[in-house]
């Protein structure tokens, strides 16, 4: 880029400046790792159905779902934000759905929230539709009779507020390992890239795109039985996906780097 | 739209669900009403030009900008948002640029903050590379001696924190009535909408976008001398827009509809 | 105080420090100004009286009470904290229940909550029993059509979220001016001040008092109907104040004066 | 207490109600556990002496400080907290300052911020200077390429923002294990217990109090280089307490229970 004066202010993204410095998000690949506490439930399938675009259909196991709380950290691949706590932490909640295309199974995240806004923008870029919410977990210590040790079973209690309202509940009580990761973290997510109409005449993109993902690495995975409740509804729509059955949590580390996105043909 | 179940999820923005019911950002028009904090500045014209993307020029007044504090209302046409304040309001810190495109004055916002999520996604869906931030400005009240009352001139500050860093310090002392607004309040602004590569082979788009706007309305608005301070510089292309020289201040309340954005041919 | 080395570490609260700079609160007097939406209900007598200590008894009006949101400024006597808006603002809300000492009307306070530490602290010194909490009310502007104007009538929303959790609800549309404050915001609060026990052997202290307040001012006060709910019930303590009835809403900017205390005798 | 509407309403803390249920703070015993990442650092011997009362001298090694910063778990004796992960978690930044009582070396925290409102309160009751502050530190993750594994040595880093201003930067890298723990953080503290004046003719208490404590749990100590920097000085005060020398820094889990206070004779 020799001469900037003529090719303008650059970045990855928004906000564009003269060396590309302000970006407010850097480009991939991403890395995270983070501490997960899930929960396995199932929702109405015909409502679940409605949540699928053309293209995906329910699968082998309709209505299966997941609730997913986790505590990341994340950084580029200079590892630049690890330097600053706050700015390469963040907490999140996702619920997935199981589908499938052309017979290939995927996991569908309809909803998610995170409390930090890169994290949102970077959902947003990949077709992931996170919001800002307030997002808390179990945090294991070494020592002490407050809770569980890292990488160990335990009680684990997760929670989601919204606009200052209580959403989700979940409460996990791992006691035994288990040699498979849940299905539902464990195939791959299907977003649909999605462009709001803004310009007069503007038709707004939508197109179905998985992730190019490496590096995943899972701790010993913990199970056992696990409660989960939706307390405010928000919208009658969030409200398809509420819990008709609550199967088992799981509390595990994960890892990955996230590198781009593919088009589904 | 007649068949949902064949259309798939929908909505203005993600999430998109059965009956759009949760999307994140509602269709526009967007009604705003905010108080205004506003101190005209000055920046090196060489370094501001970097900043302006092809087509755009300096203009007749290389180097003049502004740096604006607002605490907005918003809501859509059904006016839904009003009833939940924690969802209408917001605060937010700009700074324009002077530039031409073909000899149009018009404002370039280079940085943009604001304190909630919804108002910083709508800004990228016009191109506006809202961030993040913590932001305060002082506010009237009608009794006591606390500061100004509504509508009135006096002592009033904003300060930006970024990251829990003190980005930006201003503070205004208005004492007599002027009757034009501010020029950097009073033109269109152009943005850069720009979407990030993420695909494999995806060529990011870029285009200059304006806004439609109607329903402008000002209150009666106050000038008087003012002070303006760049303090955690975040990266060395922010700092090419610190002031070199301030001039004046304003306070005023301002309302606008924005409707959609037009390509600058 | 000639010799600090001798006297040691001062300040009118924690922290001590060499010069009492630190010092978190400033020493009253402590100016407020504020914009207040209230709403007159009724509560339960016979649960209400259950919140009185010795020496007080429910009066006049039995079950009388009222919920009370505000947005503050406030500033020491020289006024120091104007100059950072992030400083001198706060929300808050209360609840008051009409009570008598010895035939003298009072307000009772039994819950409050601030958004800020300061108000928070200071309350504790007064023996006012204010916790944190996330508070958001109606902000009116001087245009557009985003919600009434300054000083006047109209439809004003609060709500009051704690730990996440959605607490209070209210709405209350002011069409006339009224020439009395309501009753509640118009006679001296009463406090217990509470000294938890914390060394061995230590009994908590307690004694009724009142504020030392002058400078009250009240714009002029608008009135209409009202609505207030009680969402979530935090412990069945607090349920015990949820409204059995309600009555008519207000609106109105109020100043005062802070001074000090005095013990009821 | 056998008939409540003589005792009238109670509570270990404000806010009294009519069975204690809505009393902030519950009585201590006071469980605790957190991971800490602390920096030995030296400062200026006079200006340290300032900040001791009457009583309490430099001791040995005049000038030893520490800055400490810290992730914690906290619950009641019922542990009934643990189920609310937003409850009992918070996160704390300290300063100790070394000192004597009579040749009994003490550790003195001057200041001392954490992110939530129930531990400041309670910092209060014991006299521990505690305020509101946004603090962030490394978190380690079992698996992937984004820092330290949980109980294992590594890079950590330490922030702590006030109104939105950095205050404090640390940064240790961990690399070897060390068999006793940082001295000032295996001494007991000594606050100053303080009400600040509010009824005419009140005299401030002050007194001197250590806790009781049992319970105390170090996992395995990691030790290394540190960095320390104070940036925004905040008052004169608070700038007496800068580093004039870095020395070693550590990171490990420590628990302890919280009993009451004991007057220092």
């Amino acid at each position: 880029m020799a001469n900037p004066t003529v090719t303008g202010p650059r970045g990855y993204s928004l906000p564009l400046s003269p060396n590309g410095l302000s970006s407010m998000l850097t480009p991939p690949p991403w890395h995270f790792a983070g501490e997960v506490v899930m929960v396995d439930y199932r929702v109405d399938p015909e409502r679940a159905a409605r949540f699928l675009p053309p293209g995906l259909t329910l699968g082998a196991d309709p209505g299966a779902a997941a609730a997913v709380f986790a505590e990341w950290n994340w950084c580029s691949d200079d590892g630049a934000e690890l330097a600053e706590p706050q700015r390469c932490q963040f907490a999140e909640f996702l619920i997935f759905i199981a589908c499938e295309h052309r017979g290939r199974p995927l996991a569908r995240c309809p909803y998610a929230w995170v409390d930090k806004s890169v994290p949102m923008m970077r959902g947003w870029v990949q077709g992931m539709p996170k919001q800002l919410g307030s997002i808390h977990q179990t945090r294991p210590k070494l020592v002490g009779r407050t809770g569980p040790r890292p990488g160990e079973g335990g009680r684990f209690d997760g929670t989601l507020s919204v606009n200052g309202r209580r959403v989700v509940e979940a409460s996990v009580t791992t006691r035994e390992l288990v040699a498979k990761p849940p299905l539902l973290h464990d195939i791959p997510l299907v977003h649909t890239k999605t462009t709001p109409a803004w310009i007069d005449g503007e038709v707004p993109g939508t197109a179905l795109v998985t992730s190019r993902v490496d590096g995943v690495e899972f701790s010993p995975i913990h199970t056992g039985p696990a409660q989960l409740r939706f307390l405010d509804m928000i919208d009658s729509d969030f409200a398809g996906l509420a819990p008709v059955e609550v199967g088992a949590g799981y509390t595990f580390h994960y890892a990955e780097t996230l590198h781009g996105g593919e088009l589904l043909d």
